[in-house]
């Protein structure tokens, strides 16, 4: 390997350790914004929307470092493809946090009202959503196109359980129009979920396009598009 | 100029082209949605949602030719900030194009019940993020960062439009709950559009980083987060 070629790599190596680190806090940012809005803790939802500032800074620095990758060591071929992907990776991470204060918000928001019923398991979506960051940024690690090609499936179920989450509410709404606010935050809190498991599957369609060169994006089966409710 | 200069040149006229192509065409887009919305034009809405797969190719060969002139002419400095700001806008025109097929799926519901009254201009909003598309584009074009940051002044306009929306479907709701899903519907094509004015903010962003360098996104006064309401 020449002296080039090993700078190349460590500046690589270094950047992986980057965007896994930011995958891991956007990861723990989910986790806590879903626990905040099932548990009504409104001090975890304010530390998730605290903590936000954080993870777009960390967006930003693997950003500059993609950038000066490119400009000082001018990679080709397979290293090229990789940097690219890590800056979309890197972009959809950074959205899948915002996402995760957007339901922190409305956690806050419901904690202060009477609590509403609704025979939807939320709960049960944000698993499957969590599941699927999890599993996408595994794909990448392990350069695992199988694992990606899950995530993109899993896809679908997040979209339909979307579509229950819609239905569940109109009912409820109907019954109950006092709280339609209530209601319509919690169908909020669906639809986030849902831009994340997009976001995720953005990211498994990168590591596939990495992996094997194929473009999956915008098939027919693996819609960007939102539910049609 | 170095021979490898002018070619590289070239590439970049010749991409400057292509994206700006594709702005047009998503600008379209979002106008014949916006209109079929409207006017209750399932045809309109049903060509904004067959010419999306058109939309979604140009993305794809738009990411090819920036890997390919990354890959052949290894640019530095601006030209490279050049094509990573192209790659990262591709992306945004790209989503916007299926914001706006998800508003033509909500044009041809409504045009297929009841027409109901908001005390809502709809209309106001659409142009103002059609307007903020248009400017956040030729901000590119013109490098103007002064046109860029009027983008992202006016996104917090289009956050407050859609807070109004919302208090106006709460209203409606209560009063009229036998057409809850025509106005949800509603808020919905608002919720796009608002997202759109996020994307066309994304924009002029890049745009801002390209001719000034610095870095205003996440910025307190630019919230990517959407509108709380």
């Amino acid at each position: 390997m020449s002296r080039h070629a090993i700078h190349l790599q460590k500046a690589i190596d270094a950047l992986k350790r980057m965007i896994l680190s930011l995958g891991a806090d956007v990861e723990n940012s989910v986790k806590q914004a879903v626990q905040s809005l099932a548990q009504r803790q409104i001090d975890l939802a304010t530390k998730v929307i605290e903590t936000d500032a954080e993870i777009d800074q960390r967006e930003v620095d693997v950003e500059e470092e993609c950038l000066k990758i490119l400009a000082l060591h001018q990679p080709v071929a397979n290293d090229l493809r990789l940097i690219i992907a890590i800056l979309k990776i890197n972009n959809d991470l950074e959205r899948i946090g915002d996402l995760s204060v957007n339901i922190a918000e409305r956690a806050i928001y419901l904690s202060n009202v009477a609590r509403v019923d609704l025979p939807f398991d939320l709960q049960k979506m944000a698993e499957k959503v969590q599941s699927m960051l999890k599993r996408s940024l595994d794909a990448l690690v392990n350069r695992d196109e199988k694992l990606a090609y899950q995530v993109c499936a899993d896809d679908d179920e997040v979209d339909t359980m979307n579509r229950e989450m819609y239905g569940c509410v109109e009912q409820a709404i109907k019954k109950d129009s006092a709280n339609l606010n209530s209601y319509i935050q919690l169908l909020s809190a669906s639809r986030y979920l849902e831009r994340m498991a997009d976001h995720a599957t953005n990211i498994a369609e990168d590591v596939i396009y990495l992996v094997t060169g194929d473009i999956i994006r915008h098939g027919s089966n693996f819609s960007q598009e939102e539910a049609d409710f």
